[in-house]
């Protein structure tokens, strides 16, 4: 998505950065990618898929970015994970033909809009009430299109989904009378898994989870019912579901990234993914000798996961805390007011708690290899969350 | 601000609604705003603001949307207020040309924004150091513009700022030196004092603060420096700073919308304003009996200062709690697992918590009038954090 101005030219607002810019001269706040890292992130999840047998649909909530998306199918990736069907519009147009809607969709104009991109690509999406089923059945008849249907099973987040095979042999009943409706499988996702902070006690709620899902598995198995995919999980769990037995395919989004938050999960060093998106900003205001404050606040930065931790020089600062975020400036602590603090107009990075919101918030990320800007990449899906 | 897309015109995304739908039509999540609470809240105000004599300088930052800006402007508003240089574009592009930065600038692009800006309109900018002096000289003189440039002082919220009049006076110095650069005045904002949740305890803080503002016009006076413009203040404390007798000018934002968070604030009628700003949502899940999931999380809403109030059916719901947002879902309880609950595919109404970084998620704004879709205003300014 590219968006035009209405401005004379000569006040046209330039671009954050250019390729062959360093890291330094980025205009701030910006969000910036170190795409060694991330390209590491994404080598390392897509050789451990492989290595199980398991799909990888990487998650494009995570990043709502097509090249990054583009980046995970060159690797293997067989298809993205939308949670919009607005979302999908960018990804589609950018050439990716294969998009799971991760979610459930209410509303005539979404069923629409889910119908009319079903005719140019493989779409599926997801159910947990018959009324959803009617919706997508008349939508896709009447756009002459066809969609994979996947019952939502809830496995114990208490969110979406059904509770057990009864409810989802009911809805199987609901699909069978619409021949462009093709049961694709399960889904199950168990998000509060995913930030349990012990890896004992992660794997022991993973396995749970995938144990819910593989009973009913098992119970439309003995009901004469094959499930042709059984499709979540996500970046906090993915060692565990991959060797669960249970999913044939994995949906996790934030690896790419690494959130502040997910790194707070203990995790055997094989699956500890690399930081390697930095929101990059700069000391506006120098206080009084035991703070200064960066012009990167709530708007540019998601909280709810925890504040932000501190890079300056290229590692993670002992000495300098995000203490709070107002709504466009962040106030740094300085731990020894001793030590040397950073000056008017020094670029720290940032490292959010959590990530997926803060794509959210930004137009484009700014991709620098060795410290140098290599592309600015669009956050074409931002803002889409119909 | 236009987006325009790549996709084929028969995959575009819809709006979410055209003018003469009712509410109910609403693609959701989609911010709705209440055109005749909106207008009575502005009216109020400025009303408030004529008979104290202050002038009103709106904050365009808490909705980002030049249309409301310029129907703050037709009713007397003598200009607005930007947080960043780049949120200031749409609005210069929009004819609105007296524009204070209420916030100091630092970094090259930033500076060189602002002096190309100020060659079209009359801009102001705060300070609080001598470099920050040094880079808008360097600026202006470059593209032979003009600022007038504000000291902030810090009036005990501990962010920027400089602590006193001697501290101005050595920015004074610094200013002196170039004829571009006016002194403007002071800049004194308390934020910390806007949430206080007692009237009583309220009125202390704001006045506590403005005294602090005043004895720093009052050495200045006894310097022989006098203070063209005193401009600070927010929603929470506009009916003290309007009688304090220092401000000259005052900034509030959030009084347009009236967040969730300031409507647990404790004020007499008179300066309790209406909710006219809901996000619209719908039920897309209806769990288990005691809850049902709506299609509106971190994405669409901010919940940095609490989660949103609940309105259905025209008035805050007392049986439903939104308690939980992940980021594309709502949690919604209800509190009588026997009484009736929204439906599948029902809309709610979500007071955000905290308007501005909310309506900074949002492209657009539906305008409604008796339920009508009167308008659909673009927040052009969404994003513009540098």
């Amino acid at each position: 998505m590219t968006q035009t101005t209405a401005y004379p030219p000569n006040l046209a607002l330039p671009p954050a950065a250019r390729p062959g810019d360093p890291l330094t001269a980025v205009d701030t706040p910006a969000l910036v990618l170190d795409l060694d890292a991330f390209e590491r992130n994404l080598d390392r999840l897509q050789a451990a898929a492989g290595a199980a047998g398991v799909a990888l649909r990487p998650h494009a909530k995570a990043h709502k970015c097509p090249a990054i998306a583009l980046a995970q199918l060159r690797r293997g990736a067989v298809g993205i994970c939308c949670q919009k069907v607005s979302e999908a519009l960018p990804f589609l147009a950018a050439g990716i033909a294969d998009i799971h809607v991760s979610n459930e969709v209410v509303g005539a104009a979404k069923a629409d809009l889910l119908a009319r991109m079903a005719r140019q690509g493989r779409f599926s999406v997801c159910v947990d009430h018959p009324a959803q089923v009617a919706a997508l059945a008349e939508a896709t008849a009447r756009h002459g299109s066809a969609l994979a249907v996947f019952v939502e099973v809830d496995i114990g987040q208490g969110r979406c989904g059904v509770p057990d095979a009864p409810a989802v042999l009911r809805l199987l009943d609901a699909l069978a009378a619409h021949p462009q409706l093709r049961f694709g499988g399960l889904q199950a996702y168990q998000g509060g898994v995913q930030h349990v902070r012990r890896q004992a006690d992660r794997r022991d709620a993973a396995q749970r989870a995938a144990a819910r899902a593989g009973e009913v598995v098992a119970a439309l198995a003995q009901a004469g019912v094959a499930c042709p995919t059984v499709t979540g999980g996500g970046t906090g769990s993915v060692e565990f579901d991959l060797a669960s037995g249970v999913y044939t395919e994995l949906q996790p989004g934030s690896y790419v990234f690494m959130d502040g938050d997910y790194g707070r999960n203990d995790a055997s060093s094989a699956w500890r993914f690399e930081h390697s998106l930095f929101l990059a900003c700069t000391v506006m205001s120098v206080g009084d000798g035991t703070r200064v404050i960066v012009d990167a606040g709530l708007k540019s930065l998601a909280v709810d996961s925890g504040l932000p931790t501190v890079w300056h020089a290229g590692a993670e600062s002992p000495q300098l805390v995000y203490a709070a975020a107002n709504d466009e400036h962040g106030i740094v602590r300085c731990r020894d007011a001793a030590a040397p603090r950073p000056e008017l107009g020094a670029q720290l990075l940032l490292v959010p708690g959590h990530c997926d919101p803060t794509l959210n918030l930004h137009d484009d990320i700014v991709a620098l290899r060795g410290g140098i800007v290599e592309a600015i990449w669009p956050v074409a899906a931002r803002g889409l969350s119909r």
